[in-house]
């Protein structure tokens, strides 16, 4: 197949390789241009996923045209809050041939839309089996070095789904099907404010009963919102879900959680973003999962902990003892 | 309340304390003789529970008949594996008003029962009203150092779950409460097993992603096993379930892990156990559990690779690739 991967972080070049050694002709879009002829000439992505080489066969293009014209699959791996400004720009192009696939995570500011939502937005003629995404525990440091993964390609499709599982499957990459794209969807974007949360209280100097109080509390509660916006509840338990919450809660590679870390400890939001190169998508994220959660009016405790930590400046320590310190109830509430 | 806590473990002398700051009158047996005088004597649990005093007026004592007469709630903390014949002896009390609540994580051997089944089967006149357990992600260590801390008190019966609740909620330790014993206990015990498969993939060297995989996939799979067995689904994804899974993964206190660990290094599980002071119960339960699923005719992939490896010494790092590698399928099989 021919496929164009948008967005050259470390997770876009780590599958752009991937999908090369899989068969397929890759075209790598990277939007500053600068940036894309160092990539093509030193055919190394220093910034971010130093130390890994990318093939000469990679095509790497600053130009959309090239990137999206005549493509089996577009792969989405831009963060998510420019996501909308670049497919503005892919209006006119004819995709009735075309998959996209998201490996973004995260929900847009003011609309509180999912990357699939966005693309049936502004790309008005592109079906729902045209759409799918792939989420779950998939640090890009570590699939780039082969390290065995799991993961899950979804789409409302199923066809589709089978699709995306067939084009990123190896030996060391192993992909799941799924039909449940709004909720794994919502499970890869939410995880990354729990994350956050569980990040501060890392930095805040709690313990492990506490972290695993705030992950298990935290997915059953973007659980109860997921399914009051349509998700399946079982989503939530699987790879895109609890699987990438786990890895994003516990690894050293996570922004997420070294924001939160960082907060934990006592430092300020500003500062904190202000020293870090990646995007940690939880930040954003956290204002747009609350606002889901009181137009459908879900409780969601940790996400507006988290909340008042990062926005409101509270005490981290303080807001963690008021949350694990609520009344007593039962397990499923 | 007066309430007595059989097993002067970890886990059994931290409640033992934490019910006594709770205002409970307190008895903590300990079924080594000498060891219970010291620490009678001594009041610190120095191979356990190293550095936490002992409050004087817990009595600590090796007679049976103390510890179980005339008390409102027995805790159960010792290694499941030896509660049936500790039980055995209590055949002749009157327990027509005392509540029962197991802490211990295990499935017997042979007859492959929970630990609220085995009270069941020995003393034939307690009701499934006077009989609960308690668990979640709770390390010893850090109960014992007030670090908050979230678990659940389950029964049959929702008075028996809520009284348990009661009694041992503090500000720092969390208790909801759940009617769906068989789930939390079927939990707690199969965890200990994903926990050993996890070290594995620590000590082997594999990664974050690989690690999160395992525990995703594991917690599914003990989650159709607990299904089948008449558990529900939802207290898999509780605090008891991925919450407990989630603590003896990640934690540095976790003897599965550790065992695990150590085995994925390239150690024979002999030497392994040979070296620990403390139980690893997961040992014990993966044969347990091998057999429930073959009963059953549950598909346990994980179990069954854990299996391979801790009692057919097959090399962890080719069993976890071939685990790794099975057919592609959607991901809710």
């Amino acid at each position: 197949m021919r496929i164009s991967v948008l967005g050259a972080g470390g997770w876009g070049t780590t599958l752009a390789i991937l999908l090369h050694y899989n068969g397929h002709d890759v075209t790598l879009w990277e939007y500053k241009s600068n940036y894309a002829k160092i990539l093509d000439k030193t055919r190394e992505n220093k910034i971010y996923l130093p130390g890994i080489k990318i093939p000469d066969e990679i095509i790497i293009t600053h130009s959309l045209k090239k990137s999206c014209e005549n493509q089996h699959m577009i792969v989405i791996a831009i963060p998510s809050q420019f996501i909308r400004s670049v497919l503005h720009e892919l209006n006119n192009y004819d995709f009735h041939d075309t998959t996209f696939v998201s490996v973004s995570k995260g929900i847009e500011k003011v609309t509180l839309k999912t990357v699939s939502q966005i693309i049936h937005d502004v790309l008005k003629k592109i079906s729902p089996s045209q759409v799918g995404v792939l989420s779950g525990p998939s640090h890009a440091e570590e699939v780039s070095r082969k390290i065995p993964t799991a993961v899950v390609a979804a789409s409302k499709d199923e066809f589709t789904a089978k699709q995306i599982q067939n084009a990123f499957i190896t030996s060391y990459f192993r992909v799941y099907s799924s039909t449940d794209i709004l909720g794994v969807e919502y499970g890869g974007a939410t995880k990354n404010v729990i994350a956050i949360g569980a990040g501060i209280i890392d930095g805040a100097k709690f313990g492990d009963n506490t972290k695993a109080a705030i992950m298990t509390r935290g997915i059953a509660e973007i659980s109860r919102l997921g399914i009051a916006l349509g998700a399946r509840p079982e989503t939530f338990s699987g790879l895109s879900g609890m699987g990438d919450l786990i890895v994003t809660c516990m690894s050293k590679h996570s922004r997420n959680r070294y924001v939160g870390e960082q907060i934990g400890a006592g430092k300020k939001l500003k500062d904190v973003l202000k020293s870090m190169q990646m995007v940690a998508e939880g930040v954003e994220t956290c204002k747009s999962v609350r606002e889901l959660a009181i137009k459908h009016k879900v409780s969601t405790p940790i996400v507006n902990s988290v909340y008042q930590i990062l926005f409101e400046e509270r005490d981290p320590i303080k807001v963690t003892y008021e949350l694990m310190t609520r009344d007593m109830k039962a397990e499923r509430e």
